[in-house]
Protein backbone atom coordinates (compact mmCIF):
# COMPACT_ATOMS: atom_id res chain seq x y z
CA UNK A 1 0.00 0.00 0.00
CA UNK A 2 2.04 3.34 -0.92
CA UNK A 3 1.94 5.90 1.54
CA UNK A 4 -0.53 9.15 0.80
CA UNK A 5 0.65 11.55 -1.35
CA UNK A 6 -0.17 15.40 -1.14
CA UNK A 7 -0.82 18.23 -3.58
CA UNK A 8 0.52 21.57 -3.45
CA UNK A 9 -0.29 24.19 -1.00
CA UNK A 10 -2.15 27.02 -2.47
CA UNK A 11 -2.15 29.84 0.08
CA UNK A 12 -4.53 33.08 0.40
CA UNK A 13 -5.33 35.72 2.76
CA UNK A 14 -8.48 35.83 4.40
CA UNK A 15 -10.33 38.82 4.03
CA UNK A 16 -14.47 37.67 3.70
CA UNK A 17 -16.78 36.24 6.64
CA UNK A 18 -20.41 36.14 4.77
CA UNK A 19 -23.09 34.69 6.97
CA UNK A 20 -26.93 34.06 5.71
CA UNK A 21 -30.10 31.83 7.25
CA UNK A 22 -31.42 29.07 5.29
CA UNK A 23 -35.09 28.11 5.29
CA UNK A 24 -35.98 24.55 4.87
CA UNK A 25 -39.28 23.21 4.83
CA UNK A 26 -39.23 19.48 5.44
CA UNK A 27 -42.35 16.84 4.55
CA UNK A 28 -41.75 15.08 7.79
CA UNK A 29 -38.89 11.98 8.20
CA UNK A 30 -36.52 11.68 5.44
CA UNK A 31 -34.00 13.83 3.58
CA UNK A 32 -34.30 17.18 1.97
CA UNK A 33 -31.30 18.29 0.00
CA UNK A 34 -30.25 21.69 -0.01
CA UNK A 35 -26.61 21.20 -2.02
CA UNK A 36 -28.03 24.11 -4.70
CA UNK A 37 -28.71 26.65 -2.03
CA UNK A 38 -25.09 26.24 -0.34
CA UNK A 39 -23.50 26.49 -3.84
CA UNK A 40 -25.29 29.86 -4.76
CA UNK A 41 -24.87 31.08 -1.25
CA UNK A 42 -21.04 30.59 -1.57
CA UNK A 43 -21.60 32.09 -5.22
CA UNK A 44 -23.08 35.56 -4.23
CA UNK A 45 -20.62 35.70 -1.46
CA UNK A 46 -18.19 35.87 -3.79
CA UNK A 47 -16.22 33.53 -2.09
CA UNK A 48 -12.76 32.38 -3.12
CA UNK A 49 -10.80 29.80 -0.91
CA UNK A 50 -12.23 29.23 2.21
CA UNK A 51 -14.49 26.71 4.14
CA UNK A 52 -18.24 26.98 4.27
CA UNK A 53 -19.27 26.40 7.85
CA UNK A 54 -23.05 24.45 8.04
CA UNK A 55 -25.28 24.78 10.93
CA UNK A 56 -28.24 23.85 12.12
CA UNK A 57 -30.24 25.23 14.73
CA UNK A 58 -32.35 22.40 16.41
CA UNK A 59 -32.28 19.15 18.15
CA UNK A 60 -34.45 16.46 16.40
CA UNK A 61 -33.30 17.01 12.90
CA UNK A 62 -29.44 16.80 11.29
CA UNK A 63 -27.16 17.85 8.70
CA UNK A 64 -25.30 14.93 6.49
CA UNK A 65 -23.71 14.69 3.48
CA UNK A 66 -24.25 11.17 1.15
CA UNK A 67 -25.04 9.94 -2.01
CA UNK A 68 -27.19 11.77 -4.29
CA UNK A 69 -27.70 9.41 -7.18
CA UNK A 70 -30.00 6.72 -5.93
CA UNK A 71 -32.93 8.03 -4.02
CA UNK A 72 -32.90 3.91 -2.28
CA UNK A 73 -29.95 5.42 -0.19
CA UNK A 74 -31.53 7.61 1.29
CA UNK A 75 -34.84 5.66 2.54
CA UNK A 76 -32.30 2.50 4.01
CA UNK A 77 -30.67 5.41 5.80
CA UNK A 78 -33.83 6.21 7.42
CA UNK A 79 -34.41 2.74 8.13
CA UNK A 80 -30.57 2.68 9.78
CA UNK A 81 -31.10 5.00 12.07
CA UNK A 82 -34.99 3.71 12.56
CA UNK A 83 -32.50 0.68 13.72
CA UNK A 84 -30.45 2.76 16.02
CA UNK A 85 -33.40 4.72 17.68
CA UNK A 86 -36.95 2.29 17.60
CA UNK A 87 -39.66 4.29 18.78
CA UNK A 88 -40.60 1.38 20.67
CA UNK A 89 -37.28 1.09 23.26
CA UNK A 90 -39.09 2.38 26.31
CA UNK A 91 -37.60 6.01 26.18
CA UNK A 92 -38.68 7.79 29.75
CA UNK A 93 -38.44 11.15 27.52
CA UNK A 94 -42.15 10.37 25.41
CA UNK A 95 -44.46 13.69 26.61
CA UNK A 96 -43.81 15.77 22.97
CA UNK A 97 -44.76 12.29 20.92
CA UNK A 98 -42.83 8.53 20.24
CA UNK A 99 -41.00 9.93 17.55
CA UNK A 100 -39.33 12.60 19.44
CA UNK A 101 -36.89 11.45 21.66
CA UNK A 102 -35.68 8.76 18.52
CA UNK A 103 -35.03 12.10 16.90
CA UNK A 104 -32.78 13.19 19.45
CA UNK A 105 -31.00 10.23 19.47
CA UNK A 106 -30.79 10.58 15.64
CA UNK A 107 -29.47 14.38 15.77
CA UNK A 108 -26.93 13.40 18.41
CA UNK A 109 -25.86 10.72 16.27
CA UNK A 110 -25.57 12.35 12.98
CA UNK A 111 -24.60 15.71 14.48
CA UNK A 112 -25.93 19.29 13.05
CA UNK A 113 -22.54 21.43 12.19
CA UNK A 114 -20.77 20.31 9.02
CA UNK A 115 -18.09 22.04 6.89
CA UNK A 116 -17.31 21.73 3.31
CA UNK A 117 -14.27 23.22 1.38
CA UNK A 118 -14.53 26.22 -0.87
CA UNK A 119 -11.82 25.87 -3.61
CA UNK A 120 -12.00 28.27 -6.50
CA UNK A 121 -15.38 29.39 -5.62
CA UNK A 122 -16.79 26.39 -5.93
CA UNK A 123 -18.19 23.52 -2.95
CA UNK A 124 -15.40 20.50 -2.98
CA UNK A 125 -17.96 17.95 -2.39
CA UNK A 126 -16.50 14.65 -4.34
CA UNK A 127 -18.96 13.43 -7.68
CA UNK A 128 -21.35 11.77 -5.26
CA UNK A 129 -21.42 14.21 -2.09
CA UNK A 130 -24.92 15.97 -1.72
CA UNK A 131 -25.91 18.37 1.70
CA UNK A 132 -28.75 17.02 3.08
CA UNK A 133 -31.04 18.03 6.14
CA UNK A 134 -32.47 15.33 7.65
CA UNK A 135 -35.93 15.31 9.34
CA UNK A 136 -36.24 13.10 12.26
CA UNK A 137 -39.71 14.07 13.02
CA UNK A 138 -42.80 12.28 11.73
CA UNK A 139 -44.45 15.92 10.51
CA UNK A 140 -43.13 18.33 8.94
CA UNK A 141 -41.47 21.31 10.07
CA UNK A 142 -39.57 24.44 9.32
CA UNK A 143 -35.68 24.40 10.16
CA UNK A 144 -32.94 26.51 10.13
CA UNK A 145 -29.59 26.22 9.03
CA UNK A 146 -26.76 28.92 9.00
CA UNK A 147 -24.31 28.94 6.57
CA UNK A 148 -20.83 30.61 7.04
CA UNK A 149 -17.80 30.95 4.43
CA UNK A 150 -14.53 32.14 5.87
CA UNK A 151 -11.64 32.81 3.15
CA UNK A 152 -10.56 35.18 0.56
CA UNK A 153 -13.12 37.23 -1.95
CA UNK A 154 -12.91 35.82 -5.39
CA UNK B 1 -43.33 22.18 0.39
CA UNK B 2 -41.90 25.56 -0.36
CA UNK B 3 -38.25 25.61 -1.94
CA UNK B 4 -36.15 26.89 0.69
CA UNK B 5 -35.53 31.37 1.69
CA UNK B 6 -32.53 32.63 2.32
CA UNK B 7 -32.07 35.58 3.92
CA UNK B 8 -29.61 38.47 2.91
CA UNK B 9 -25.81 38.40 3.45
CA UNK B 10 -24.27 39.62 5.79
CA UNK B 11 -20.01 40.68 5.18
CA UNK B 12 -16.90 41.29 7.33
CA UNK B 13 -13.34 40.89 7.32
CA UNK B 14 -11.79 38.46 9.52
CA UNK B 15 -9.35 39.76 11.97
CA UNK B 16 -9.41 38.14 14.89
CA UNK B 17 -8.50 33.80 16.16
CA UNK B 18 -8.78 34.08 19.80
CA UNK B 19 -7.91 30.35 21.37
CA UNK B 20 -8.53 29.19 25.50
CA UNK B 21 -8.63 25.88 26.72
CA UNK B 22 -11.22 24.38 29.41
CA UNK B 23 -10.89 22.17 31.96
CA UNK B 24 -14.38 20.21 32.70
CA UNK B 25 -14.62 17.92 35.37
CA UNK B 26 -17.13 15.12 34.58
CA UNK B 27 -19.00 12.68 37.48
CA UNK B 28 -18.80 9.45 35.50
CA UNK B 29 -21.23 8.67 32.50
CA UNK B 30 -23.40 11.29 31.58
CA UNK B 31 -23.65 14.94 30.29
CA UNK B 32 -22.05 17.79 31.66
CA UNK B 33 -23.58 21.37 29.89
CA UNK B 34 -20.83 24.11 29.41
CA UNK B 35 -23.16 26.75 27.29
CA UNK B 36 -22.46 29.64 29.90
CA UNK B 37 -18.61 28.94 29.44
CA UNK B 38 -18.54 28.92 25.72
CA UNK B 39 -20.53 32.01 25.63
CA UNK B 40 -18.82 33.63 28.37
CA UNK B 41 -15.37 32.95 25.93
CA UNK B 42 -17.16 34.56 22.88
CA UNK B 43 -17.91 37.51 25.20
CA UNK B 44 -14.35 38.21 26.76
CA UNK B 45 -12.49 37.46 23.15
CA UNK B 46 -14.71 40.54 21.66
CA UNK B 47 -15.76 38.20 19.19
CA UNK B 48 -17.83 39.91 16.42
CA UNK B 49 -19.24 37.12 13.68
CA UNK B 50 -17.32 34.49 13.09
CA UNK B 51 -17.32 30.84 14.29
CA UNK B 52 -16.89 29.11 17.35
CA UNK B 53 -14.71 25.63 16.72
CA UNK B 54 -14.86 23.34 19.78
CA UNK B 55 -12.39 20.25 20.33
CA UNK B 56 -12.53 17.49 23.26
CA UNK B 57 -8.88 16.68 23.35
CA UNK B 58 -9.72 12.96 23.88
CA UNK B 59 -11.03 9.05 22.85
CA UNK B 60 -13.49 8.37 25.42
CA UNK B 61 -16.35 11.53 25.58
CA UNK B 62 -17.12 13.54 23.06
CA UNK B 63 -19.12 16.89 22.49
CA UNK B 64 -22.81 16.96 22.00
CA UNK B 65 -25.26 19.65 21.18
CA UNK B 66 -28.42 18.59 22.33
CA UNK B 67 -31.67 19.57 24.01
CA UNK B 68 -31.39 21.95 27.36
CA UNK B 69 -34.92 21.33 29.02
CA UNK B 70 -36.18 18.30 30.25
CA UNK B 71 -33.28 16.15 31.74
CA UNK B 72 -34.98 12.90 30.94
CA UNK B 73 -33.70 13.34 26.88
CA UNK B 74 -29.71 13.07 28.66
CA UNK B 75 -31.07 9.92 30.03
CA UNK B 76 -32.57 8.50 27.05
CA UNK B 77 -29.18 9.98 25.10
CA UNK B 78 -27.02 7.48 27.70
CA UNK B 79 -29.31 4.86 26.92
CA UNK B 80 -29.04 4.64 23.60
CA UNK B 81 -25.31 5.46 23.36
CA UNK B 82 -25.39 1.99 25.49
CA UNK B 83 -27.61 0.30 22.98
CA UNK B 84 -25.48 1.09 19.86
CA UNK B 85 -22.06 0.12 22.39
CA UNK B 86 -23.17 -2.47 25.31
CA UNK B 87 -20.80 -3.25 28.10
CA UNK B 88 -20.85 -7.12 27.34
CA UNK B 89 -20.48 -7.23 23.48
CA UNK B 90 -17.30 -9.13 23.81
CA UNK B 91 -14.62 -6.42 22.93
CA UNK B 92 -11.15 -7.45 22.27
CA UNK B 93 -9.67 -4.49 23.57
CA UNK B 94 -10.85 -4.84 27.32
CA UNK B 95 -7.41 -4.37 29.27
CA UNK B 96 -8.38 -0.98 30.25
CA UNK B 97 -12.37 -2.45 31.68
CA UNK B 98 -15.49 -2.97 30.38
CA UNK B 99 -16.39 0.25 30.03
CA UNK B 100 -13.54 1.43 27.68
CA UNK B 101 -14.03 0.00 24.21
CA UNK B 102 -17.89 0.88 24.56
CA UNK B 103 -16.56 4.47 25.54
CA UNK B 104 -14.32 4.74 22.28
CA UNK B 105 -17.15 3.75 20.24
CA UNK B 106 -19.76 6.40 21.91
CA UNK B 107 -16.56 9.31 21.27
CA UNK B 108 -16.52 8.02 17.72
CA UNK B 109 -19.84 8.18 16.65
CA UNK B 110 -20.83 11.53 18.40
CA UNK B 111 -17.71 13.12 17.73
CA UNK B 112 -15.07 15.41 19.26
CA UNK B 113 -15.11 18.61 16.56
CA UNK B 114 -18.09 20.90 16.27
CA UNK B 115 -18.75 24.29 15.66
CA UNK B 116 -21.15 27.18 16.30
CA UNK B 117 -22.06 30.24 14.07
CA UNK B 118 -21.53 33.16 16.05
CA UNK B 119 -23.76 36.44 14.87
CA UNK B 120 -23.66 39.66 16.67
CA UNK B 121 -21.22 38.34 19.15
CA UNK B 122 -23.73 36.14 20.26
CA UNK B 123 -23.34 32.17 19.80
CA UNK B 124 -26.35 31.63 17.03
CA UNK B 125 -27.67 28.64 18.82
CA UNK B 126 -31.73 27.67 18.46
CA UNK B 127 -33.69 27.90 21.55
CA UNK B 128 -33.56 24.67 22.97
CA UNK B 129 -29.61 23.72 22.19
CA UNK B 130 -27.19 23.27 24.59
CA UNK B 131 -23.32 22.32 24.52
CA UNK B 132 -22.27 19.20 26.16
CA UNK B 133 -19.33 17.53 27.44
CA UNK B 134 -20.48 13.48 27.13
CA UNK B 135 -18.92 11.40 29.28
CA UNK B 136 -18.47 7.75 27.99
CA UNK B 137 -16.26 6.40 31.23
CA UNK B 138 -17.80 4.93 34.40
CA UNK B 139 -15.62 7.13 36.77
CA UNK B 140 -14.93 10.65 36.81
CA UNK B 141 -12.39 12.75 34.50
CA UNK B 142 -10.81 15.84 33.86
CA UNK B 143 -11.71 16.54 30.54
CA UNK B 144 -9.60 19.52 27.98
CA UNK B 145 -11.94 21.39 26.00
CA UNK B 146 -10.18 23.63 23.14
CA UNK B 147 -12.48 26.76 21.98
CA UNK B 148 -11.37 28.92 18.81
CA UNK B 149 -13.19 31.77 17.49
CA UNK B 150 -12.18 32.93 14.47
CA UNK B 151 -14.65 36.22 12.98
CA UNK B 152 -14.19 39.79 13.35
CA UNK B 153 -13.77 41.71 16.66
CA UNK B 154 -16.80 43.84 17.92
CA UNK C 1 -17.96 18.56 41.18
CA UNK C 2 -16.26 22.06 40.53
CA UNK C 3 -16.89 24.28 37.54
CA UNK C 4 -14.98 24.40 34.32
CA UNK C 5 -11.61 26.84 34.04
CA UNK C 6 -10.78 28.61 31.50
CA UNK C 7 -7.23 29.61 30.22
CA UNK C 8 -6.02 32.97 29.57
CA UNK C 9 -7.02 33.55 25.83
CA UNK C 10 -4.54 34.06 23.10
CA UNK C 11 -5.52 36.41 20.02
CA UNK C 12 -3.94 36.34 16.81
CA UNK C 13 -5.06 38.22 13.60
CA UNK C 14 -5.53 35.68 10.89
CA UNK C 15 -3.86 36.10 7.76
CA UNK C 16 -3.43 32.29 5.89
CA UNK C 17 -5.65 29.80 4.16
CA UNK C 18 -3.45 27.01 2.95
CA UNK C 19 -5.03 24.46 1.15
CA UNK C 20 -3.96 20.82 -0.13
CA UNK C 21 -5.08 17.96 -1.16
CA UNK C 22 -4.25 14.15 0.52
CA UNK C 23 -4.66 10.96 -1.14
CA UNK C 24 -5.10 7.78 0.74
CA UNK C 25 -4.65 4.25 -0.76
CA UNK C 26 -6.82 1.92 1.63
CA UNK C 27 -6.75 -2.19 2.05
CA UNK C 28 -10.23 -2.06 2.25
CA UNK C 29 -12.20 -1.67 5.29
CA UNK C 30 -10.25 -1.03 8.36
CA UNK C 31 -8.32 2.62 9.84
CA UNK C 32 -5.59 4.30 7.69
CA UNK C 33 -3.84 6.79 10.22
CA UNK C 34 -2.50 9.76 8.45
CA UNK C 35 -1.52 12.23 11.68
CA UNK C 36 1.99 12.37 10.29
CA UNK C 37 0.44 13.70 7.02
CA UNK C 38 -1.42 16.18 8.37
CA UNK C 39 1.08 17.52 10.98
CA UNK C 40 3.65 18.10 8.07
CA UNK C 41 1.02 20.20 5.85
CA UNK C 42 0.43 22.24 8.87
CA UNK C 43 4.52 22.41 9.22
CA UNK C 44 5.30 23.27 5.78
CA UNK C 45 1.92 25.37 5.34
CA UNK C 46 3.50 27.83 8.03
CA UNK C 47 0.87 27.49 10.43
CA UNK C 48 1.13 29.37 13.65
CA UNK C 49 -2.04 29.54 15.53
CA UNK C 50 -5.75 28.60 14.27
CA UNK C 51 -7.48 25.68 13.18
CA UNK C 52 -6.85 22.34 10.78
CA UNK C 53 -10.33 21.97 8.57
CA UNK C 54 -10.34 18.37 7.13
CA UNK C 55 -13.08 16.88 4.44
CA UNK C 56 -13.39 13.70 2.98
CA UNK C 57 -15.00 13.69 -0.66
CA UNK C 58 -16.80 10.45 -0.37
CA UNK C 59 -19.99 8.94 0.54
CA UNK C 60 -18.36 5.22 1.63
CA UNK C 61 -15.85 5.98 4.03
CA UNK C 62 -15.07 8.75 7.18
CA UNK C 63 -12.98 10.56 8.84
CA UNK C 64 -12.53 9.44 12.40
CA UNK C 65 -10.49 10.89 15.39
CA UNK C 66 -9.48 7.89 18.13
CA UNK C 67 -7.24 6.04 20.09
CA UNK C 68 -3.78 5.89 18.61
CA UNK C 69 -1.95 3.07 21.12
CA UNK C 70 -3.69 -0.49 21.08
CA UNK C 71 -4.66 -2.00 17.64
CA UNK C 72 -7.41 -4.11 18.59
CA UNK C 73 -9.45 -0.56 19.29
CA UNK C 74 -9.43 -0.45 15.71
CA UNK C 75 -10.73 -3.93 15.48
CA UNK C 76 -13.67 -3.71 17.46
CA UNK C 77 -14.64 -0.17 15.90
CA UNK C 78 -14.81 -1.81 12.85
CA UNK C 79 -17.00 -4.52 15.06
CA UNK C 80 -19.19 -1.76 16.45
CA UNK C 81 -19.97 -0.17 13.06
CA UNK C 82 -21.05 -3.52 11.89
CA UNK C 83 -22.93 -3.65 14.77
CA UNK C 84 -24.63 -0.58 13.54
CA UNK C 85 -25.06 -1.29 10.08
CA UNK C 86 -24.86 -5.11 9.35
CA UNK C 87 -24.15 -6.45 5.32
CA UNK C 88 -27.79 -8.69 5.93
CA UNK C 89 -30.09 -6.15 7.28
CA UNK C 90 -32.18 -6.10 3.96
CA UNK C 91 -31.09 -2.99 2.43
CA UNK C 92 -33.28 -1.59 -0.55
CA UNK C 93 -30.64 -0.35 -2.15
CA UNK C 94 -27.77 -3.26 -3.14
CA UNK C 95 -26.80 -2.70 -6.69
CA UNK C 96 -23.52 -2.00 -5.94
CA UNK C 97 -23.14 -5.02 -3.76
CA UNK C 98 -23.60 -6.45 0.07
CA UNK C 99 -21.39 -4.02 1.21
CA UNK C 100 -22.19 -0.24 -0.40
CA UNK C 101 -25.16 0.40 1.91
CA UNK C 102 -23.91 -0.35 4.92
CA UNK C 103 -20.82 1.44 3.74
CA UNK C 104 -22.95 4.55 3.33
CA UNK C 105 -24.58 4.23 7.14
CA UNK C 106 -21.20 4.07 8.62
CA UNK C 107 -20.34 6.91 6.74
CA UNK C 108 -23.06 9.33 7.44
CA UNK C 109 -22.90 7.70 11.29
CA UNK C 110 -19.11 9.14 11.58
CA UNK C 111 -19.32 12.02 9.51
CA UNK C 112 -16.76 13.22 6.57
CA UNK C 113 -15.78 16.96 8.18
CA UNK C 114 -13.77 17.70 11.32
CA UNK C 115 -11.83 20.48 12.98
CA UNK C 116 -8.34 20.16 14.76
CA UNK C 117 -7.16 23.45 16.85
CA UNK C 118 -3.51 24.26 15.86
CA UNK C 119 -1.46 26.06 18.50
CA UNK C 120 1.74 27.24 17.67
CA UNK C 121 2.33 25.57 14.82
CA UNK C 122 1.37 22.37 15.85
CA UNK C 123 -1.85 19.97 15.96
CA UNK C 124 -3.50 20.54 19.46
CA UNK C 125 -4.50 16.54 19.57
CA UNK C 126 -4.41 14.69 22.59
CA UNK C 127 -1.95 12.47 23.84
CA UNK C 128 -3.86 9.75 22.17
CA UNK C 129 -5.79 11.11 19.67
CA UNK C 130 -4.75 10.24 16.16
CA UNK C 131 -6.45 11.31 12.85
CA UNK C 132 -7.32 7.88 10.94
CA UNK C 133 -9.59 7.27 7.53
CA UNK C 134 -12.32 4.93 8.12
CA UNK C 135 -12.73 2.68 4.37
CA UNK C 136 -16.22 0.81 4.79
CA UNK C 137 -15.98 -0.86 1.78
CA UNK C 138 -14.71 -4.40 1.37
CA UNK C 139 -12.20 -3.52 -1.25
CA UNK C 140 -8.80 -1.21 -1.23
CA UNK C 141 -10.22 2.63 -2.62
CA UNK C 142 -8.16 5.74 -3.49
CA UNK C 143 -9.64 8.42 -0.73
CA UNK C 144 -9.37 11.86 -1.20
CA UNK C 145 -8.80 14.62 2.04
CA UNK C 146 -8.72 17.93 1.44
CA UNK C 147 -7.08 19.79 4.15
CA UNK C 148 -7.14 23.45 5.11
CA UNK C 149 -5.11 25.66 7.36
CA UNK C 150 -7.23 28.71 8.74
CA UNK C 151 -5.13 30.84 11.14
CA UNK C 152 -2.11 33.10 10.74
CA UNK C 153 1.39 32.44 9.60
CA UNK C 154 4.01 31.66 11.93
Amino acid sequence: MASPRRSAITSVVPDLIATATLLVDTSGQGFTEFTGEAARFVAEAGAGHGTLQLFLRHTSASLVIQENADPDVQTDLVTALDRIAPTDAGWVHDVEGPDDMPAHVKAMVNGVSLQVPVIDGKLALGTWQGLYLAEHRARPHRREVVLQFIGNRR
